[in-house]
């Protein structure tokens, strides 16, 4: 791990723009939308336009403070909304930062405060849905889209999924190609043109959601579902030796910047809270967390003495600092613990594991399955989505698509239901491990048991024998459940099975992921995915190898293995 | 590029046996018959063994000098057959060696000399069929196959795809299990126990080939075809800047050491016969070469100077030296030329661009295809298999599945069943690049106008956006391809499109395609295929770090990075 004095000064350089790139702004009819994408200026003249997670980061001309957080682009939306009110919020204790057995230390105390003191100006009054939790005030998009109402994020997000279209029909517009390379979506039904009614359609359908949670203003609004362009998640978590702002936001920045879609803060151990301030207020992407991995914190790691209570106010501190999705194990019952019994790897999941644990010890039924309407209360009085966690997915590829598996997958279902009884965006995480002749069994059984409610996969590893390789082993299964409906796919790094990714490894995990969810919108004939390989393919037979750098997920790589090995400029015409 | 020098030790690096493991041998029925596997010695006193490609050179007790070669293990055999003769062999020539222009300087015929006194342990006498080419005799292994003979050969390649099965019960035991995972074969029939037999019937149906010379005694026979394991071939090439024994016999150990299970060598310029001969006297594994790209340096590198009487004489000076398999880019045919203008990159394939400008420039048609029974003469007179090459293959997604490539597709369709009409070996080389979709037509194609001849396609890429990560955007369309019944899948390195790969590039190419080649094994249900992930399985659930190393494809990479973040034991627990 680098030194934290290290990280101011990388992320001053994952603050520059990509090679002939700049950032432009397709403005919309409401207030305030401005979206922003990538414009690459190619050297024949062209000018390609593509989708772009990197934030204000890479756009010179706005000036950030960590310290401060980025500006608060969705604030006037919800403020106009009328329906959410600010209020003092839950009380913060020592134990949001902390481990159980440190409370008593007074040094422990004094660290909290110096980590609060440094990120003052990144604490937000918190709002809420009118009336609080239980009020039964409804804050969600999914709310608002059955109501028939186009958001402001709806706007944007029909923008942003569109991309620009002018510069593509240089590249889509002969009828034999088009005829010949005519994508196969796979039961989709992607529109060639995405308006802001249809993502409204689509989210009051359940189909998609938009993770946007009324206290993380500073969000680009982004959207997951089958019927839209492919995302990736990447994770992230604190590091165990230490933390500064710096880092942390680094860390989010060096992933956004690559193309993560979502980021996932999978942060253990202490300064949770704090560290999440600074993620979110910092993070133009939706963000995630697993509630339970900080609950099980506060009771000093032991899964027995972890209760409802706790859960909940865990689950309110995070929604007050802005978390957008929430993994929620509430599909790992009592009666299905018993069949991870037989497997080769028993119960892989860390949330899986550790309900399973209370399950046993207390022989009670998971207390996520018996709370699950009282958590929708919560969910849908700061619009949390919903991401169902598959606590029991294989671990292996022996154990895939078992019966503990499925059963999960179809509670998983049965949640969906209650959660969008509640309007509460939902969407399922799914496996992990599966051979490539068993995906598709897993994406239908998907489809039919959760009503295609949008489908979150870990990979899947397509075999269990490359260690160190499992970004490759995983992209292979992640892109073949893209391509048949799976709308998120979450990272997997080249460090999987081995230990904790560093920098290098993030970024592999990402490009591989970009490849997967690239391959697969092309594949589903998502429009004008393929616009920008043509623009490529171009550049490659004109010997135009700047375009060909700059058109590429990774303009430095690709740059620096030609020039390694062909530095001359004869040799650019290999 | 390392300079010579540098390649002695690492010659003696790459000797080194994997983790754990020894060399074992499985004994035939027929004489000399010692099928070489890699016995992984597990902690919990388990057994593992796994097919292996790396030959002597991971084998302690083998003494091994490159400038004599290794021993002739099939010589015997093709001895015993009584059906060939040694002869004095076609006289050789500067040429050779060298490039037109540099014919007449007195330098390079020293050069040569030196080059050649080096390897001078290295020369062979060449045998032929008895009677030479054309004077009927036939010594192809589907000549064998199609008398009723089961060669040394089939024997040795039976036991080879069965590997030892009793470790295996241990994890392929379970009823539920080896029910849900049951392969998808996509219309492959692979019995459960290859039998000597059942592989001299693949071979004379055509379905599958042994590329084996009989000038090539030092090779480990083994198969490609879709019933049998899935093969990767790895490329290598002569330096551009200067060549020794070590430096490319090097290159090819890396290479089988990783899982190549051919090579190719593409050299060019140069030294190319002499290095050919240090290749293929030191490689246990089938060497293919393109005959095309030295023919064109013996006319100075003008395309339209080719003709039939300096292809055909290299033909044989390659056949004398015990080349295995031939790309033969027939199916470029003066009428298919014209239905490349309206594509996006062209014709891409070198062969392919080569032999359209001899095709135009003449306008005649290409005389690969006017000639191919003479062709057939030369191939079964010493046991050449043809790959025939798809010099129309697209260069990008944008031009995938076209009428260009799939006439030049049906074309090798026809040559196939003439090589077959002579009992001629033939595989058929596919795509290149294509989106995910369109995958399963290139092989439904193939099947059905080729005839279930192999296919042996390179990727496909099914991205054009990933410069620097070419090895994983071709790795998914790789496994799905093989998956769909490609026999043998042509590696990309992360260099694609850019440059000239190093070793590292070299191994990157290798693990991803073994990734991609294992994952299609398992999707096909190949017997047996699935029991080392179990083992890993089983050792991950077990904290076994050492044997998780040790099955895994780059046992050094994943120890490496575990090391690298949890050195300390107690994080073995993670």
């Amino acid at each position: 791990m680098n030194a934290p004095d290290k990280f101011a000064p990388l992320l001053t350089l994952t603050r520059e723009p990509f090679p002939a790139s700049t950032k432009v702004f397709v403005p919309g009819t409401q207030a305030g939308v401005q979206v922003p994408m990538r414009e690459i200026a190619l050297t024949n003249g062209e000018r390609v336009t593509v989708y772009d997670t990197s934030g204000p980061y890479t756009d010179p001309t706005v000036s950030i403070d960590v310290r401060k957080g980025l500006a608060p682009v969705r604030a006037a939306w919800i403020e106009a909304r009328g329906d959410t009110e600010a209020y003092s919020g839950r009380e913060r204790q020592a134990l949001d930062d902390g481990v159980k057995h440190e409370v008593p230390d007074a040094h422990a105390a004094e660290r909290i405060a110096a980590l609060r003191g440094e990120a003052a100006a990144l604490q937000r009054t918190p709002r809420r849905a009118k009336g609080g939790i239980g009020a039964g005030a409804n804050v969600t998009q999914m709310h608002y889209a059955r109501q028939g109402i186009v958001t402001p994020e709806m706007e944007y997000i029909a923008i942003r999924e569109n991309g620009k279209r002018d510069w593509m029909r240089e590249y889509l517009g002969d009828p034999e190609r088009e005829a010949r390379l005519r994508g196969n979506p796979m039961g989709a039904r992607i529109p060639e043109i995405i308006t802001p009614e249809f993502v409204r359609e689509e989210v009051a359908r359940g189909r998609a959601i938009i993770p946007a949670n009324i206290n993380h203003p500073e969000l680009e609004p982004m959207i997951i579902g089958r019927n839209f362009g492919v995302k990736i998640n990447a994770n992230i978590g604190n590091s165990a030796v230490t933390s500064s702002i710096e880092e942390e936001v680094e860390k989010l920045v060096w992933s956004i910047r690559w193309g993560g879609d979502t980021v996932m803060d999978l942060s253990t151990g202490k300064n949770i809270h704090t560290t999440r301030d600074w993620i979110v207020r910092n993070s133009p992407v939706p963000i995630g967390t697993v509630p339970i991995y900080q609950a099980l914190e506060k009771v000093g790691g032991v899964a027995e003495d972890l209760s409802w209570e706790i859960f909940r106010d865990t689950l309110i501190e995070q929604a007050e600092q802005g978390i957008d999705y929430f993994t929620i194990h509430a599909g790992v019952r009592l009666p299905f613990i018993h069949l991870t019994t037989k497997r080769r790897t028993g119960i892989v999941s860390r949330g899986g594991s550790i309900l399973a644990k209370w399950c046993i010890t207390h022989h009670k039924e998971n207390f996520l399955y018996t709370h699950f309407e009282e958590i929708c209360e919560i969910m849908k009085a700061y619009d949390v989505s919903f991401s169902l966690g598959d606590g029991l997915r294989p671990g292996s590829g022996a154990d895939a698509n078992d019966e503990a598996q499925f059963a999960e997958l179809r509670t998983l279902g049965e949640l969906t239901q209650i959660a969008w009884k509640h309007d509460v965006q939902t969407m399922i995480e799914g496996p992990g491990h599966v051979p490539m002749h068993l995906i598709q069994a897993n994406m239908d059984e998907q489809l039919k048991h959760c009503h295609e409610a949008p489908f979150y996969t870990l990979g899947p590893l397509t075999i269990d024998i490359a260690p160190g390789y499992d970004h490759i082993a995983s992209a292979i299964g992640a892109a073949m459940i893209g391509w048949m409906g799976t709308a998120m796919l979450c990272y997997v790094t080249p460090k999987e099975h081995l230990g904790l990714p560093d920098r290098d490894d993030v970024k592999q995990g990402i490009i591989a992921y970009k490849i997967a969810a690239h391959a697969a919108d092309i594949a589903k004939g998502h429009p004008g995915a393929r616009a920008r390989d043509d623009a490529m393919s171009k550049a490659r037979f004109e010997f135009r190898w700047r375009d060909q750098f700059a058109l590429g997920l990774d303009p430095d790589t690709a740059e620096a293995y030609h020039d390694e090995t062909l530095p001359k400029d004869s040799s650019k015409e290999a």
